[in-house]
């Protein structure tokens, strides 16, 4: 008992410390702390200053609402004089966190179901029953196939299909785009942010906007950067691409929404920045149903019941608001961990003297000298044999 | 060749480990332990302990499905009576993480393509043609106005347009809202998430909750904390708002599914925390488009073969069911950084109680005499000039 | 100033660096070597070989637009024969990172506003008017009731509700499922990645894909890894499951691509990674809802100008294409804390061999006596009380 207590006494009233050795040389002596400035300089400037090692960092969590407005006339021999507005040109009417605007349309009026010929293509054009399988339906084909083959026009002959008929004819795409007034419509982007870590939560429509201010701007990366509101056609050429070419086979814009935050300073420096991407890039080697469309249909009902349909495949310009960034807050477990590896780090400097005194310069042997002392293995000096 | 062995031999043989001065003295002892002992404790402690440092982090990767159900009768004298399910009031019917409940609308009725006076607000409004300019149409107009001034009613003339005709009037939102008894709708969240690193998964259906609670549950944050099924106007209240007040004009809510999960534990104790908060914050500073609303049509053909359309401006409540959370999991790459970390600021210890002792007491002399040993230059101290 | 000078002088042409004492024993100096070497193995294999502790990490960002291909013909007593196509079966029309394929239905058709029957289930069945409460309206009600009791067949009574009748009847599901051959339809998954940090994108059309292999190629896991065309039965077949069971009841099948990228090597071994997962993993024991519906309708004016509609209710299955990964480049600040940390852990070394040596071996006064010079406090050895 006695015993333990002087143990544990000794080890309380202990304090131990390297021995140092203490060379005075001008050269060495600027050389360490050169190399330990260095160390320094790297481990505050670079980690804490620059890459801001003492945050603790959190990613975004978002919620976004558009809200598309613009209205155009089109006249066509196919629809005549029509008036497009957001309810005829948004599909589906709301979405997350996206939007798709339609700029371009190829309609099939009146389709019902029956049996027609399918669209001539080098699958579909036959001579005679022969050429047409039944119950095949490829991945290109309108509908199933009856095994006969009919004439399509005058000149040609398909393969008969049930399908919704007439079948469509989408071989030529409108050009220019049928809705190309979509340049000047405008979207409105509502964006409310949190940074569940920090519990901080920010709109884009900053509190310092007023309401008149709202009303009437759009958004420009020079003069109206906080805007929450765009003119399609800009989005598209800030991302370096034509509208109107964008529009006849749709495509798909990222408008990306950055909140890169430091909570250590005022949240009223926590801005989002906007940039604009396209997001489907364009191989001319790969027009694999290039751009971005789709199929829908209008159902109506005759009158005597049986049911009809608008076929409608939509190109349009799909646009995903992407919302990222991180926010960073001084928290205690980076800055201890990026301290102790500088602290680590700053040990290096007196490793890499010492290679550079103890092996490097003229005197050496007799700075070796000064630092280490050899000591023998007793037996082994005595004997030059292992021990035991 | 043997000279190259004598140095491996002598490097594999060899074993240094610095000369140390032990120092028995109380004070400097204790000081010593103390400081070892709040470093030694911070480290288990705080990174260990409360932030769990020796966890590998991984972000959840979530799918989730959803379904209202509840049924409404409305009277107007526009409507007259009419029942409102779920194929009625959820907009578009299925989405990905969320869902849009309509509670509020305007509805215009037996719209068709035509020409007819624009809605009356300060920009519509005219005396003549004069004020009407042809082809224009602005933000906030329903068509193209086609120059012509024509009477709106008996006592007001607006600028003619080609629009969907009759042009819609928003200027009242109904209040209360038209779809008030949404309130008592309720919803089921369906949440599978996984955790790719750890290849871990689990719903928010849990194991242990039985068919019949499921069918009579509705969520309580006190009394049925695991209920998927949340009543409407629970959702808001708990957000802190009103039900009735926020369906007028719509809004989003996000229902926060929370899987924090320690891995290291049970799975059965990873559980899904709700929350829930109001995403679109309203200032009233800023009533540009308050709320939550969009356009869409339902489009008829008359016997004719005509088109007309019913458009809705649905005001209502998006249910955004964000999923977030990390789960921690013991691994070897953070414990060991955070234990070199730990160990190098151990050595801090050292450096404090060094300068305490060497700089601050009174017997610094005696105690840097033991720990330091003086070596000069002996060029320098010969010369007093800087060597080569 | 003179003194300032002395002492910076001194500061700057100092050199320090430990004592050490160089112990020459073989048993004692490969121990040492074998734990340094260790630890080494383990900082440079398993912290930067393995696990790339050199780079710094950036999550993906993802852009993904969906077409389905194929179509199909139903015979049945209800509907007759009918071609199913794209238009038909994709609810919505496009969605962001999903698309759902309609499997299964139960069609309800001309439901009107009105007075009829409920659905008979236990809460429904009456005998008398007494049974049903006016205005109410349950969770699984399809209106709200009238009170009444009436007829729904010769043999049954139910209450009365106010609600779009008929009232629809999803007791049986279609089985085996009425889009059976949805199976072999086809979905093109175009996704196109971002790593923001790193600026580097690309899209799942790998470039060196010709359009010839596009147009004709299936993706499948051994023989075609990179084609981006998927059979809706494989997808399923790959996650485990049967397609005609899923078919039935619907469910979720998650997509998941996996974009883990070493950015310190080619862009082009940057590659997806396909796998298929069941999101809705079935409990037989929870059955509220299995599998995945939802309920939409189709609007239609009668020529009376009435409204009557067909309400649908679909089961199906919904695609979500889930796109994760990390990328990881060279970075100075990981490589340098992981450095930092595993010369931390060099140190963990000397400790080690300090214990064994000082305190387990015979020779360990011997070892003591050349390691530590003991200082006594003057004061304390001369009175053996504390200084002061």
């Amino acid at each position: 008992m006695a015993g333990c207590c002087a143990v544990l006494a000794a080890f309380l009233f202990e304090y131990d410390t390297p021995r140092i050795v203490l060379i005075r040389s001008r050269k060495v002596g600027l050389m360490n702390r050169a190399v330990q400035l260095l160390i320094l300089a790297y481990v505050i400037g670079w980690v804490f200053v620059w890459e801001k090692g003492y945050q603790e960092m959190d990613s975004v969590v978002s919620s976004v609402t558009t809200k598309a407005k613009g209205v155009t006339l089109t006249n066509t021999s196919q629809l005549g004089y029509r008036i497009w507005d957001v309810a005829d040109y948004v599909i589906p009417a709301q979405e997350e966190n996206s939007i798709f605007i339609m700029t371009n349309l190829i309609v099939t009026m009146n389709q019902t179901q029956g049996l027609c010929p399918e669209f001539p293509d080098k699958r579909s054009i036959c001579e005679s029953d022969a050429n047409c399988t039944t119950g095949s339906s490829g991945t290109y084909s309108s509908g199933v196939s009856t095994g006969r083959c009919v004439p399509f026009n005058k000149t040609m002959k398909t393969c008969e299909v049930a399908a919704w008929c007439p079948v469509e004819n989408d071989e030529e795409v409108p050009k220019p785009a049928f809705l190309k007034a979509a340049e000047n419509f405008t979207l409105l982007v509502k964006n409310n942010i949190w940074y569940p870590k920090f519990n901080f939560s920010k709109r884009n429509i900053l509190p310092n906007i007023t309401t008149t201010y709202l009303k009437s701007c759009t958004y420009d990366a020079i003069t109206d950067p906080f805007c929450p509101i765009f003119r399609l056609g800009k989005i598209v050429e800030y991302a370096g691409h034509s509208f109107q070419d964008m529009a006849v086979e749709g495509g798909i814009m990222g408008i990306q929404i950055n909140w890169a935050c430091n909570l250590d300073r005022a949240a009223s420096l926590c801005l989002p920045k906007y940039s604009f991407r396209r997001l489907d890039t364009r191989d001319i080697d790969h027009n694999v149903s290039p751009g971005y469309n789709f199929r829908f249909a209008k159902y109506y009902s005759d009158p005597s019941g049986a049911e009809h349909r608008t076929l409608i495949k939509a190109y349009g310009i799909r646009f995903d608001i992407i919302v990222f960034g991180k926010a960073g807050k001084f928290d205690i477990i980076p800055t201890m961990i990026n301290i102790g590896s500088g602290l680590a780090l700053l040990g290096v400097a007196t490793v890499l003297c010492d290679v550079i005194v103890l092996y490097c310069m003229k005197k050496k042997y007799y700075y070796r000298e000064k630092k280490y002392k050899y000591v023998e293995d007793y037996e082994q000096g005595l004997a030059g044999e292992m021990d035991q």
